[in-house]
C-alpha cells in the first residue's frame, strides 16, 4: 500500500483559478485539498463502483440523499462526466484511493491503471461548495484560513441501506462562532443538493464522536474560544459505505481532495 | 383492454379526510382524480418496472429530477411503501394503467393481478402536493373548483435519456390570473420535490403543445379572461418514457389517480 506524498507548492492564488486550470494542475500530480480553490466552482465526491453495484448505490443515494445528494453518474467505463468539460474522472482529481473487499489498497494521483470498463462513477454534492457563502456573511471557516483539510468523522447515526450497501453517516465539522450559527445554518440550508443545513449543532457525543480532535478522515480541527462544533452530512459517506461493505472493486476520491466542477454554486442555490 | 367506470359517488369531503382513510375508500374501488383529497398530505406518482430496468428508471429519475423527484423505491416485489403506513401499493391508488412492451393494455382499479415478484415501484412527487399553497394564497386552481382533472401534455422536450429508458418532458397546466403568476412561481419554488418552479410560462407553442384544449392526459382545461397558462414539471413523465421505450412491463397510476400518503405536504417544504 502506498501513500501520496503530498506537494506542498500549491499555486499562488489557488481561488483564482479556473475549474479547467485546476484540473490541468491536478492532471500533473499536485496532491491537496481542494477547499478554497477556484472560487464559486461546484466541487465534488467520487465513488465509482461496477456497473454490477451500481443499482444498490444509486439507491442508497436516494435514500440518503442529504449525504449522498448525486450530481451526475456517468456511463460504465467512461471517464467524462457532463459536470467538467474535457474532464478525465481518473486523472483530474488530485488523488484518489483504490479499495478491495473493502481494504484500502492504494492511493494515487493517478487512477488510469486501476479503472475498469465496468466503473460506474457518482459524482456527489460537497460542502466545500457553500463555504464561499459563509466567508461572504463573514463567518470564518477555519480549516480553510489555516491551510488543513476539513475534520470528517464516522458517526454512530446508520444509514438506510440499498441492497448490499450499508454503512454510517460520515459529517464535516466546522467550528462557528456561536453567534454565528444560526446564520451559517441559514446559509447553508440554501445548498440543499450540498448536503444543505446542518445534521447536528453542538455536543460531538451526540453522534457517537468520542474525540473531535481526532477525525477519521482531513486533518485535526482548528477551533476557538466560543465556538461551536458543527456537523453537515459528508459526501464520504457513500464512500464508508462502499468499503463497509466489502465492495470487491471501489475507486474514490481521497478525502477532502475533490473534483472542481465547470459548475457556479449559485446553481445550486434555491 | 378495459377502461375503469369512474364511481362519482365520492365523499362528501374527501379534502377532510386521512390518508389511511382515502387509501381504505381507493381500495374498495372507487376511481377518482384525487387533487384536492386529504389536505396537506403529499400525493405522489406511481410507475412500477421489472428489477431489470430499475438502474435505469432510477437514473432516468436521477438525471431528470425536476420531472422525477423519487420519494421512495420498494424493495422488488414488495407492494409497501415507507410513506403510507399499512398501504398495498397494489390496490390502494384510486386506478392504475398496465402497459406490455410500450401498449397500454389494461386500467384497472385493483393490480393485485398484474403484479410480479420482480416489480420495484418508484413513488415521484406530485404537483397536487403544493395546490393547497397556492388556495391558501387565494390563487385559484381551476381544475379543483370544477371537479376536473389536471391537464396534462407531452411537450417536445425530451428528458437526458439512462441506458433503454427515454421519452419526452410531460407537464401540467394550471391558469393563473396575470396578477398571481409571480406568487404562484414563489410558492411552488418552495416544494423542489414535487416538480418545484414552472419549467414554462405562457405561450403552449413553446412546449410544442399545439393544442391546450386538447390535454395528453387528465381532462380539458378550464381558463378565465386574463389568465396566463402556467407549466410545471409532471411525475408522468417516466410514465411516458417507460412507455417510449416499451419496457416488457410496467404497471403505473392512471394519470391524476395518485397514491396519497401520511407524509405532509410541510414536510417538503424549503
Amino acid at each position: 500500500m502506498t501513500f501520496v506524498q503530498t506537494i506542498t507548492g500549491t499555486p499562488a492564488d489557488p481561488a483564482a483559478l479556473t475549474p479547467a486550470a485546476a484540473r490541468a494542475v491536478f492532471r500533473t500530480g499536485l496532491s491537496t485539498p481542494t477547499s478554497g480553490w477556484c472560487a464559486g466552482a461546484t466541487q465534488a465526491n467520487l465513488i465509482a463502483v461496477p456497473r454490477e453495484y451500481a443499482y444498490d448505490l444509486l439507491l442508497f443515494t436516494q435514500r440518503n440523499a442529504q449525504a449522498c445528494p448525486v450530481l451526475d453518474v456517468t456511463e460504465p467505463g467512461d471517464p467524462r462526466t457532463s459536470l467538467a468539460e474535457g474532464a478525465d474522472l481518473r486523472t483530474d482529481l488530485p488523488a484518489y484511493r483504490v479499495y478491495k473487499h473493502g481494504e484500502f489498497v492504494a492511493e494515487t494521483t493517478d487512477a488510469t491503471e486501476y479503472w475498469r470498463d465496468d466503473l460506474v462513477a457518482f459524482l456527489i454534492g460537497c460542502s466545500f461548495t457553500f463555504e464561499q457563502g459563509l466567508l461572504d456573511a463573514g463567518i470564518p471557516v477555519r480549516h480553510l484560513s489555516s491551510g488543513k483539510n476539513v475534520p470528517m468523522y464516522r458517526t454512530n447515526r446508520l444509514c438506510r441501506p440499498a441492497g448490499r450497501i450499508q454503512g454510517p453517516l460520515v459529517v464535516s465539522m466546522r467550528a462557528i462562532p456561536a453567534a454565528q450559527v444560526a446564520t451559517a445554518v441559514q446559509i447553508t440550508s440554501r445548498y440543499p443538493r450540498m448536503h444543505g443545513a446542518p445534521v447536528h449543532v453542538g455536543d460531538p457525543a451526540g453522534l457517537g464522536i468520542a474525540a473531535l480532535d481526532q477525525p477519521d478522515y482531513g486533518d485535526a480541527p482548528i477551533t476557538c474560544d466560543g465556538d461551536v462544533p458543527v456537523f453537515w452530512a459528508c459526501g464520504v459517506t457513500p464512500q464508508a459505505a462502499a468499503v463497509a461493505a466489502k465492495l470487491p472493486f471501489a475507486i474514490s476520491h481521497a478525502p477532502g481532495q475533490m473534483l472542481i466542477t465547470d459548475v457556479a454554486d449559485t446553481n445550486w442555490s434555491v
